[in-house]
C-alpha cells in the first residue's frame, strides 16, 4: 500500500463554497445579518454534503450548493442578483466536470430561475459549452427548466444599490467625460458593486472534482458586460489532473489572468501545492494588475484553499466528518 | 553579452496568421480559389508587416492583419461570416496585449463592420473585457465605430451553406429527437460548418506579443452559442512571459481545454518550447476529447508554431526579412 501522499483516496470527499468576496467588514454587519449569511452558507454546504455522503457525484453536489445560494436573496446570484444600468437582472453561470472536462455555461440570462441548472443542462443536453441571452433562455425553456418572470429576481436592497450607484456615477461623470472613471470602478467605497458571486467546488467519493459558479454580475453594468463567472478557465474550472476552482472578484482581472485555469496549471505543470498555487494567483498576480477578489479550490486529496485579498469573503467547507465550517472575515 | 538563447532580441519581429482550419482538400479546390486565398493571406500579412517594420506595435499589427481577413468574403469573419439557424450573421472577436495583459472581446454582434476593432476598443476605451450582443453594439456605436446594415455580411456562398446545413439537419432529425445528433456536429462531411475563424499573432520590435481572433461562428448555430474565439484563454491569449496564441477549430473543445492559455502555461511553467507546447495541446489534448482544429503561436524569440489536426489550415507568416510564406494543405 502506498502512502496517502501519492495515492488518491477515493473514499474521501469534501465540499467548499463561497458567497462572494468584497468589502465585508464586521463593523458594518449586524449580528442578525451575520447569522442569516452563516445559516445560508450552512444550508448550502449541507445540501452538497448530503449528496456526497450518499456516494453522489461532485457535479450534483456543487449544483445543489449553488442552487441554495441562488435561491437565497442574500447573495448576488439568482434571486437577489444586482441590477444592470437598465434596471434588469442579467445572470451568468458555469459548471465543469473534472473527470470528462465537460463544461456548460450561460451568460446574460434574465428569466431562468436557477442559472446553474441551465449551465448544467447546456453541458449535458447540448453539443455546446456556452449559450448567451435570448438563445440560452429559449434552450432552457425547451429543456423544461423553471422559467420565471424577471420580477422574481427583484429585491429592494439591490434596487436601492442601483440607485446609489447611478447617483454616484452621475456625480463622478459631472467631472469627467471618460467612461473609465465610472465611479463603480474607481471608488473603493463602491467596491461591493462588483462582487457577490457564489460558487462551489467538490471532491466526491469516486475521486472526481467539479466546480460551479453563478452570479448576477456588477451593479449598474452596461453594454452587455460579461464577467469571469461564465468563462471556463477564468471564473470556473475543474480537472481531475489538478483541482477544481471557482472565483469571485473583479471579473475583468480574473479573465485577463485566466485565474481558474492558471491555478490548475501551476498545480499540474509547476508542481505547486494547491494552497501555494491559489495564493500565487489571488494574492500576487491579480493584485499586480490592480484587481481584487478571492477563490475557492479543492484537489483530489481533499485539500482546500480559500484565499482572498479583500476585507472578507463569505465561505465555508465541509469534509467527510460532516463538520460544517463557515467564515466571513479575514 | 548573453547568448541569443537567453536574451530577448528586441530588434526582432514577426507575424503569423490563420484563416481557419477544416476539411480543406486540394482535390476540392480550384486553382482560381487557391490563388484568391493565397492573395488574401499575403495581403493580411503585408498589412501587419508594414506596421511591424516601421516599429509599430504588435497589437496594431494583429488588428491590421485581421481586418484584411474580416473584409475579405473568403473567410468566416466579418464580411463572409456564416449564417445562424435564424439566417443572421453573429460575429465574435477578441484581442489581447501580452505586455499589459489587457484584453477585449465582443460576442454575438451583428452590425459592427469589423468586430476586431470593437474588441480592441472594448480593451482600450472601456473598463470591461467582454461585451455581448446589443450592449456591445451600443458601445461600438458610441465609440464611433463603423456600423453597417446586417445585409453587408451576406454572401451567396454562405447563404447556400446554411440551406445545405438545414437540409442535412432536417434529414438527420427525421431519425432522431436528440439535439446531440444535429448533423453539423456528427457528420464529418459537414465539418467545415464549424471552421473558418481568422487570427493573427505578432512579436514587435519592442519585444511585445499580441494575439487577435475573429469569427462568424458555426453555420446553422442556435441558442446564442458562443465558441472559443471571444474567450480569453480559450481561443485567444497573449503574455510576454510565454507566447501569443490564436485558435481555430471546433470551439467547444477549445473552451474545455482552455487551449490558448494551456499552450502558454506549458511554455511558462513546464518549460516546453513553443512547438512542443502547441503540438501537445492541438495534436493530443484536443483530439483526446474528440475535437479538432489548429492554432498559431509565436514567442518572444520570434519562434512560430502552426499545428493543426485537420486536412488543412489557411496560414502564413512573415519574419523580419519580409519574405511572406503562405500555406493551405498539410
Amino acid at each position: 500500500m502506498r502512502s496517502s501522499e501519492t495515492t488518491i483516496d477515493t473514499g474521501n470527499y469534501a465540499l467548499v463554497i463561497h458567497g462572494g468576496a468584497g468589502t465585508i467588514l464586521k463593523e458594518r454587519m449586524t449580528s442578525k445579518k451575520e447569522a442569516a449569511y452563516k445559516a445560508a452558507l450552512t444550508q448550502a454546504l449541507q445540501a452538497g454534503y448530503d449528496i456526497l455522503k450518499k456516494g453522489g457525484n461532485s457535479l450534483d453536489a456543487v449544483e445543489a450548493a449553488v442552487i441554495v445560494m441562488e435561491d437565497s436573496p442574500l447573495f448576488n446570484a439568482g434571486k437577489g442578483s444586482v441590477f444592470t444600468n437598465e434596471g434588469k437582472n442579467e445572470m451568468d453561470a458555469a459548471i465543469m466536470d473534472g473527470k470528462s472536462l465537460m463544461a456548460g455555461s450561460v451568460a446574460s440570462v434574465t428569466t431562468i430561475k436557477n442559472p446553474i441548472i441551465a449551465a448544467k443542462t447546456v453541458m449535458l443536453k447540448s453539443p455546446h459549452v456556452m449559450m448567451i441571452g435570448a438563445g440560452a433562455e429559449k434552450f432552457a425553456k425547451e429543456q423544461g427548466l423553471n422559467i420565471v418572470d424577471p420580477s422574481y429576481f427583484y429585491t429592494k436592497e439591490r434596487w436601492e444599490q442601483l440607485q446609489n450607484a447611478k447617483e454616484k456615477d452621475k456625480i463622478q461623470l459631472d467631472h469627467t467625460d471618460s467612461i473609465k472613471s465610472h465611479s463603480f470602478l474607481k471608488q473603493p467605497e463602491n467596491h461591493d458593486y462588483k462582487y457577490g458571486t457564489v460558487g462551489a467546488c467538490a471532491l466526491d467519493i469516486h475521486g472526481n472534482l467539479a466546480a460551479a459558479t453563478s452570479t448576477g454580475g456588477m451593479t449598474n453594468k452596461r453594454f452587455g458586460r460579461v464577467g469571469d463567472a461564465p468563462i471556463i478557465g477564468a471564473g470556473t474550472y475543474a480537472n481531475n489532473n489538478s483541482c477544481a476552482v471557482s472565483c469571485t472578484g473583479w471579473g475583468e482581472f480574473f479573465i485577463r489572468n485566466v485565474v481558474a485555469h492558471d491555478v490548475a496549471a501551476l498545480v499540474e505543470y509547476k508542481g505547486l501545492n494547491l494552497k501555494d498555487a491559489a495564493e500565487e494567483v489571488v494574492m500576487k498576480k491579480v493584485p499586480a494588475l490592480g484587481g481584487d477578489g478571492g477563490l475557492i479550490a479543492i484537489d483530489r486529496k481533499g485539500n482546500i484553499a480559500m484565499p482572498f485579498n479583500t476585507a472578507g469573503m463569505y465561505r465555508g467547507y465541509v469534509k467527510k466528518d460532516g463538520q460544517i465550517v463557515v467564515e466571513i472575515y479575514k
